[in-house]
């Protein structure tokens, strides 16, 4: 497949304790599945430097682009700027045009701009801001890395507005058919039928549910007459 | 700290491709935590042989202990054992016990126990099984590797098993406090306490919720009286 390939970095101890469930993985999935690129790793580590500038190097030397949610707030456990800037090994500050952004917002909220709001304009050199209309302070995208907020509607707000900006391939198309056997008798038949239609993906998920069980059967790939066509052989294997 | 340390491989090309919500990640966050086990780091790979024994020997020099799920059924799309072996090193090939549990139990529900239920009897060399009550299947301890199911209410049962099993840490205490200020405006304060007890973790994490806005104050430690003292501070400075 060519179509272009995409990691997450989820950066959050509050996830990692269990405190939180996280939801941006699920959306960014859903989403870039859409544009057709291929979200092929995820990742998430701790509030810490060291961990956060490794797992971006090697993310953002392997993939296509890279999506990173939180650690961008105005709190002393936001260092995911710093980090990514350590990770380009460019510099970072204040930029005038977040400043100019940021301080307007807090003067219409009638709010002080003081030093902790201030390092939400913290930005590393040559990167582009990506836009925040929720709270306004903004991400950024630094070569295939684009970093975003980790509060959910931010982070939806903000990959909103990045993914129209880049160069999807065609979308993947699926279609899935639920099979009330256990996988252990679907999973021969359907083994052949991957080996004959090489170029399409199957998956098999099992469900156990209410005293049903069996498993849902999804057909992947781009050609949707082809997946069509292992549908309806599919279909044709197992009866409903 | 001196607490033992987790790293978690959820093999699912369902999670990455936003078709399915994962919630072992949480699962284990919780269990772990309360076994003052840490959870340090988790991937999230694609059902691929390569990206499963490279992420595998990557977090298994890298933590005392790795948690995987997923990919260990009957269908060909299950690869799991394999790649584990693989990374190891070791030989891999159908265990009497593990097939003994697995004929029983279909001869019990009069299923055949056809070839693709006994790739579920597939063992690495050297590993202990880890018991599935749910579904008989069993997962399995490879050194400090423990593989298990991606079904949730057999991932969750098979972590029931394996946890007591596992030496833990002191439990890593928490409490928060809800405040209803911005993050911009707690962030100062904040850095000065988290100076001031370089023995805890203090974490901000923003709401927005019906026009509601503030952040919880997550207070993490080992010794209670320690955390205790924190959130006085904290209660003190920003008053209900």
């Amino acid at each position: 497949m060519s179509n272009p390939t995409a990691a997450m970095l989820v950066i959050g101890d509050e996830i990692l304790s269990g405190r939180t469930r996280d939801s941006n993985m699920h959306h960014l999935a859903q989403e870039l599945t859409k544009q057709g690129i291929v979200l092929a790793e995820v990742r998430v580590v701790a509030d810490q430097h060291a961990a956060i500038v490794a797992a971006l190097n090697a993310l953002r030397g392997a993939f296509d682009h890279v999506f990173t949610s939180g650690g961008i707030g105005p709190t002393h456990d936001d260092i995911t700027a710093d980090a990514v800037a350590a990770a380009f090994g460019v510099s970072i500050g204040i930029r005038d045009d977040a400043r100019a952004l940021l301080a307007a917002h807090y003067e219409r909220q009638g709010q002080e701009f003081n030093a902790a709001r201030q390092r939400m304009a913290r930005i590393p050199e040559g990167a582009s801001l990506i836009d925040n209309p929720v709270s306004i302070a903004p991400g950024f995208t630094l070569e295939n890395v684009h970093v975003m907020a980790g509060v959910p509607t931010i982070f939806q707000a903000m990959v909103a507005s990045v993914l129209p900006t880049l160069t999807g391939g065609a979308p993947l198309l699926s279609q899935s058919l639920r099979i009330a056997r256990g996988e252990g008798e679907i999973a021969g038949p359907l083994a052949d039928l991957a080996a004959e239609f090489p170029d399409l993906s199957f998956g098999s998920y099992p469900f156990q549910k209410d005293g049903a069980y069996g498993a849902n059967v999804v057909v992947r790939g781009q050609d949707g007459a082809r997946v069509d066509a292992a549908m309806t052989r599919l279909a044709g294997i197992f009866p409903a």
